[in-house]
């Protein structure tokens, strides 16, 4: 399923501390490709992300990104960021890359150094690891994998005139989940990689606009990590050329569609979540409008409990919705929980609760809230709040 | 330990479901009172809330403040007002009160209709309620509680030139808060009284920059609410006439110290915890920096939960200080908690992990975040996220 010209794969290095799990990523590309990506917006960056945030402004051609689990690599100061261009550095020497042509990545525990020398064994094992097998592709996503309970990954190949592209992307996040990302300026982890042929600049374009359609569109608990990234490489080994404006089009609705599949794997294996919620927020004035109520709801921990607990408690739905900072009438809004009409033209309805309890007992939740004024709208992912989220998260560190 | 002029008084109405509980609230002054009063910020008020803000609005002297808990009386519509209405204009005829004289606030489920014969049966029993003991305060907090697990009161008294003036106050509230209110425009419910003598305009002005210090402060959940509100009345029977400016200074610091005090038994009896949490953020640019720091890290579920779990996680107070939308220089930030310093100068240090965890293990807790690149300074009030929590609204409603 990789697209052409690429190799993945992951080992142990010893990075991170739980016994036998993989912690080293590579992802590398057999000519330098296009680079197009997206950082966490905190004003607290991790190094591996003020590195890369460097190395992209400075534009050129990018072969591969190194990834690790265990260690976040975060408020390590000068000490940190030396560390995260030795990375690059180290898998340049080794692979014959460009330099400079290496992106890196790091999620875990903040506040702690690299082991740099577990590291560098685990690069000498990378060689070994790499191919284009589904085990290579789910060894490298395993080994950026922290509190993820599953495999996330996607590919879509589509037909343009000139032959096959195939996008193919992986994410892992399941905590501190809450992506607010920028051009050039999680801890969700996604790479995606493209045998297209496509130049940086409208890469970047593409990428932006489907980000802020799926990773921005998905909450966990609402907090924002220090290392959110998306890279996508396009190295053009698919040799079907300069891509058409319709051709491109079809590039793009299939970088879309691998980047919000992956998007709702991520609220799908949220920490401790038992459920999958997808919050549309229609018939608004603009689309920032929806979201910010979607996103509203989505991090509302009263509405997260209720859904944990099957209750069709739409009121929660509505506090939230009133607290978004969008200006609507109340006395409009229907709102649809499990495909239930529960709440319409501000008023409640005499709705079946043995029936509501049945749809909000299922996997997958659907609510709806019209606002009944406009026409804009837009799709919010989230997952409920469970004991088990207070569980994993009570002791994460230790 | 009431101010003089006022009765308050609690009984069962049944309004509220749950068997035994007293549901219904009288705080009534034997003159007309100057009053004040803040309401939630949501778009989506509740019927006492919107019936409230009119009376304000209107200006003049009040009477009473009327509450019940059980129902919240919100997203009722035209029906939910009327009921409002009626509440006032019961409590106004049985008592021989002013028309227009009588404030009203209810909390509870959302989306449910007053009860209003039930009501209406309270009404006759809460005159033989009234009164000015110790019983009767209890009471009367008693029947305005929800999920909270302990009677919020607090009263301070001053000397002034001409006298003693008290301030009372009282709060319910221990999920669903997040307040966030403005001058005419808090399911937190506070009623503060005084017998002081204070003009309405004075009264208002005194009372938002107090609430901003205190309820504006306190986060459970991070939820505001449809219900939120804060009233004072003065009645001036404290027969001390109109204060001296050095005496209104004093008044406020009392008022002040009796909301703060109040907001903090909130974030004590946030539902589900077991710790009280203050953050101090200090050495901004600005007081507004701070608070927005404070309310980032007060609601975030990583840093609640590793609170509950007693790991000393600076990370995720870091990685909330970071997306809270202030611009920092994330390597000159200390960190301490639980009085330990744990991050220095962007550098995490060495501290002792079995002594942090001890530190934490505490039921009060201290966080401070210092910047150092400022002289401003907020402090904010939470709790933490605990299996509780979950358990408690997974199902509240039913």
């Amino acid at each position: 399923m990789l697209p052409k010209g690429f190799k993945v794969g992951g080992v142990r290095s010893g990075i991170h501390k739980k016994e036998g799990k993989k912690d080293l990523a590579l992802f590398i590309s057999d000519v330098p490709s296009s680079a197009a990506a997206m950082f966490t917006k905190s004003v607290v960056k991790a190094a591996p992300v003020l590195v890369d945030i460097e190395k992209i402004k400075k534009g050129g051609k990018f072969s591969a990104i190194v990834a690790n689990s265990g260690c976040a690599n975060a408020c390590t100061g000068s000490r940190g960021k030396k560390d995260a261009e030795e990375m690059c550095s180290s898998i340049e020497k080794h692979f014959g890359l460009n330099k400079g042509s290496v992106l890196c990545s790091s999620t875990g525990v903040i506040g702690q150094y690299l082991n740099m020398p577990k590291f560098k064994s685990g690069v000498n094992l990378l060689e070994k690891a790499l191919g284009v097998s589904f085990k290579n592709e789910e060894e490298a996503v395993l080994a950026i994998m922290t509190t993820d309970t599953f495999i996330k990954k996607a590919h879509k190949k589509i037909k343009v005139k000139n032959g096959e592209i195939t996008v193919w992307g992986c994410v892992k996040g399941a905590g501190m989940i809450h992506p607010d990302m920028q051009g050039l300026h999680a801890t969700m982890l996604s790479f995606i990689l493209t045998d297209a042929e496509v130049e940086s600049k409208s890469l970047q374009k593409i990428l932006e606009k489907s980000v802020d359609d799926s990773y921005n569109c998905v909450s966990v608990d609402g907090d924002t990590s220090t290392n959110d990234t998306v890279i996508v490489l396009a190295n053009g080994q698919s040799k079907t050329g300069k891509l058409s404006s319709s051709d491109m089009k079809k590039f793009e609705e299939a970088l879309n569609e691998v980047t919000l599949s992956l998007a709702k794997l991520i609220a799908k294996d949220g920490e401790g979540s038992t459920k999958f919620v997808e919050i549309e927020v229609k018939n608004t004035k603009t689309k920032n409008d929806a979201k910010k109520i979607g996103a509203t709801i989505a991090t509302s921990p009263l509405f997260k409990t209720a859904v944990f607990g099957a209750d069709a408690n739409w009121g929660r739905v509505l506090a939230a919705a009133g607290r978004a900072g969008v200006n609507f009438n109340p006395d409009k809004v229907d709102i649809y929980m499990g495909g239930i009409n529960v709440f319409k033209n501000g008023a409640a309805l005499n709705f079946s609760e043995t029936n509501a309890k049945k749809a909000l007992l299922k996997k997958d939740i659907k609510v709806v809230v019209d606002l009944k004024s406009g026409k804009a709208a837009s799709k919010y992912y989230t997952c409920d709040f469970s004991y088990d989220y207070v569980k994993i998260n009570g002791d994460y560190r230790s």
